[in-house]
């Protein structure tokens, strides 16, 4: 019997989804004080989820918006809470993270929002900010970087990721929470949004997405296999390094906006000095079978995705094309 | 490339989800007045997502709840309308569907909604009620029969489906709306749960479960290769028909508590009449490789699902098997 048909409620997803759960709690060292619970709809769904089992419509929460996604999470927010942008890199076209210490947090927020890593600008949190109140818990949407490095969950109140960056097929939504912060959803809450509800039903109030589940399982052993997050972080950053050395390198052929020191290791986007030539880098690479290298539709230039699954020779064959490109049209 | 890792913005995808809508439509011969959304979160997440687009708070509508998932659904709509259960079969261990005449609508109703097949209890609408007004629109969960056998869109407002059952992989909801409902969802309506926002972005909002579409769009082609839900209906007709067969003619040594009119196609609930035999029974079906023959845990006995996957073989062996056993213990 393939997974796909397996009852959700036999043993045999049962050990399926106890055992994905058991290694991601390996992998990030997530202790008893969290749950850790595989959903549906999306980090989009979470920006809706988090304001309505944290807050009360009155209550306010502080945002950091380093890019779009951050900043469709405080859009959706407002909703539910008072939502309050303590700072934005949109004036400097979401190139940067802020210095923690100039950032001037409300006292009585329920919650502090990160994006981790900003898909789209290629920007990410490298150590994180601290909330003012031990009342107020720091949140963190992990999507494109989760798994892609060790992170301390304790200091987070929830961890949430789309699973379909690093760590498996699109439509599994991961959330780590503190379970104290559990139980309190307002009362216009889906039930399907309620973390209560998924908690205590192990993820399987009703019929969740089986197969995916399986893949994330899978996934999380191989991490575990290569040594844990440790090691996965070390192939990261010596990815991603080469990428920005070919870059900065370039004489200005090739440009990343992004400031130095919060460059993702995810996403790398860069722009040709002749514009004009961009459309020519993204076809013929494509004809070198290297795809996907458009910027998003947003922001424009290239943008190369480099996560977990893109091993150290596709890297190394993008940089040598980029070092070709360049010695025919520099 | 795996459908897998595929961007849900190529073109790739993008040709993977048209024809899996239009092989849909086909099928279930939709007009381009409705809308076909292919969403997350199970039908659970459109019972709030049914109330918050069609409603505002103070909104009557009614429910004719013929089992558990119809009262769920109910439960769920009272906190963004005013839910009335017009008929429930609870008193009766839903057993029966109401005669329609007999039914007092209301006439301000929004809409009036059923769950097709009770998947738990067998229950199946053979025909479906008219709503009073032509301004109440007809609303239908349709998770655990759809595309089973024809069905006239044209007397629906909304139908909803889960696709576990019969079109696909779990983390898959269809969606079918007519156009004209869609626009006026409550102002704290999640963004994920908004159909406006899927249907303007041909459920791309955010990244849709594509592997699952993709095998959806696979049994929309293979039930277009079988003849169509005329044909499939058929099959379903013959399968449940010789199983139903069985429990009739086995003098009371197995009984099927549905009325016969409405008994389901697609969920085949019995009981042995000596109760301590149904232990020995599922496990000897085990024995012989037929799984997942214990009723569901809130009503016990047994229940065979026989969705479009069974093939007649399937159920022929169950029979004989049924045969068998009654032989030995009857």
């Amino acid at each position: 019997m393939s997974v796909m048909e397996m009852s959700h409620r036999g043993k045999e997803f049962l050990s399926i989804i106890q055992k994905a759960e058991s290694d991601l709690r390996t992998l990030l060292n997530i202790s008893d004080e969290y749950a850790v619970l595989f959903l549906q709809g999306g980090a989009t769904t979470q920006f809706a989820a988090i304001p309505l089992n944290i807050c009360s419509p009155d209550d306010a929460v502080d945002y950091i918006v380093t890019g779009s996604w951050g900043d469709k999470a405080f859009k959706e927010a407002a909703k539910y809470s008072k939502p309050n942008v303590i700072w934005s890199g949109k004036s400097e076209k979401y190139t940067k993270i802020p210095n923690f210490d100039s950032l001037v947090q409300n006292p009585d927020a329920k919650y502090l929002h990160i994006c981790a890593n900003e898909t789209i600008h290629g920007v990410e949190f490298k150590d994180y900010p601290t909330p003012l109140n031990e009342k107020t818990i720091l949140v963190a949407d992990m999507s494109s970087n989760f798994c892609s490095k060790p992170v301390d969950v304790s200091k987070f109140g929830i961890i949430y990721a789309g699973a379909q960056k690093n760590v498996g097929p699109s439509g599994v939504t991961i959330v780590i929470i503190r379970k104290d912060l559990i139980g309190n959803a307002q009362e216009s809450t889906p039930v399907m949004l309620d973390y209560k509800i998924h908690a205590e039903n192990n993820s399987l109030y009703n019929t969740p997405p089986c197969y995916g589940i399986y893949m994330c399982g899978l996934v999380f052993e191989d991490l575990l296999d290569q040594g844990g997050l440790v090691e996965v972080e070390k192939k990261n950053q010596k990815k991603a390094q080469i990428l920005y050395d070919a870059i900065d390198s370039s004489n200005g052929f090739y440009r990343c906006p992004v400031d130095k020191s919060v460059r993702s290791l995810m996403n790398v986007p860069f722009t040709l000095a002749k514009p004009e030539l961009e459309a020519e880098f993204v076809k013929t690479a494509a004809g070198e079978k290297m795809v996907q290298l458009k910027g998003h539709r947003s922001v424009g230039g290239m943008r190369a995705s480099i996560y977990n699954a893109m091993p150290l020779a596709g890297v190394e064959k993008l940089v040598a094309f980029m070092k070709e490109f360049q010695a025919k049209h520099g």
